[in-house]
């Protein structure tokens, strides 16, 4: 069975989660001891150099880290990624968008707000954090537009990968009123077939 | 024929004109003018709301952003992407890494080091943007050695795509000198067939 090294509180974790659920795939959840640098342990290391969570294991010695590279892997045959080559493209073009300019702003937010002392100094960061997620999520509101889902109007992993931490959002403190489409498409996602919520036991 | 609507001096751009003189496909390079803004016209946000080089015009009407979309697009079906799931997931999984992990400091610290004043304000970023950096370098030194390449030892857009700013790391201040596995592979890469040189006309 395959194995998931991750932290239940991870938006990049949940995405991994979710779609293992979605898809009906069986799997173990190993939760990693964070609190005691769990992803830098020699054995977590041979398994992700980079020490990130998550992680697959596909199968004993067979590895592999980045929860978008995850999620394609995952969902390669199913209905959770088209099979035309613009629209695979579409969706990758999401993933790294979401990596790139929505998740370092948004999740690094958050993670401040929710995991670090209310005087801790790396609170500067918040209005530049702040700043940027506004404007990926200024992206997200104008291509939902009209749209029910980011690529062909079909529910795939770039929904997945980007509700991980837009659902996430108000609890980082952004103000989401002036989004309407993307609140609606939060909503969509969470009446999809097999959804799961963020956190709890899998 | 195809275009690309990219900054010569990017190594975002870069990355899509290797891969295509490597592929020999035809393409025209559409310059565009960052000096006015030129990722915030009309026009250029109608191909991507997200403002940001390199977008693929595959067709009229028909655009793709993001670097490493573009670049898994360009090689689907050649000898730059291997067609085995876990190989291709192995190739997504050091695209994402170098945009995550990789091009936010090496990329950003030449940006500064080259492009702006020697006593602009974001020269105070340098100091954290070295570290990371070198993190990232890191990862790549303890993978590269032993292997020729990325991925299965043969020659793929991951290659491609961490060449891009992993060349350019000198001249952003990193001192490579402990890194002689990583300087090995960018030799390695420069005599792969059809290569050309960051910079200068198509």
């Amino acid at each position: 069975m395959m194995r998931v090294f991750g932290v239940a509180i991870s938006g990049n974790c949940y995405k991994v989660r979710l779609a293992l659920e979605q898809l009906r795939r069986p799997y173990e959840w190993v939760e990693v001891d964070m609190m005691n640098d769990g992803t830098h342990t020699p054995g977590f290391l041979a398994m992700n150099p980079n020490a990130k969570v998550p992680v697959l294991e596909i199968e004993p010695g067979k590895h592999l880290p980045e929860s978008d590279a995850i999620l394609f892997y995952l969902a390669e045959g199913t209905a959770l990624l088209p099979s035309e080559p613009f629209a695979r493209a579409q969706v990758l073009q999401w993933l790294f968008f979401e990596q790139y300019s929505h998740e370092p702003y948004i999740a690094v937010a958050r993670f401040i707000v929710r995991f670090l002392e209310s005087n801790h100094p790396r609170r500067a960061e918040l209005p530049r954090l702040r700043e940027r997620g506004h404007q990926a999520l200024a992206v997200m509101e104008t291509h939902l537009g009209g749209r029910k889902y980011f690529v062909n109007d079909a529910y795939s992993i770039a929904d997945i990968a980007l509700y991980a931490y837009t659902h996430a959002a108000e609890e980082a403190g952004f103000d989401m009123t002036p989004y309407p489409a993307v609140r609606a498409w939060l909503k969509r996602v969470e009446a999809t077939p097999g959804f799961v919520s963020m956190g709890g036991s899998a």
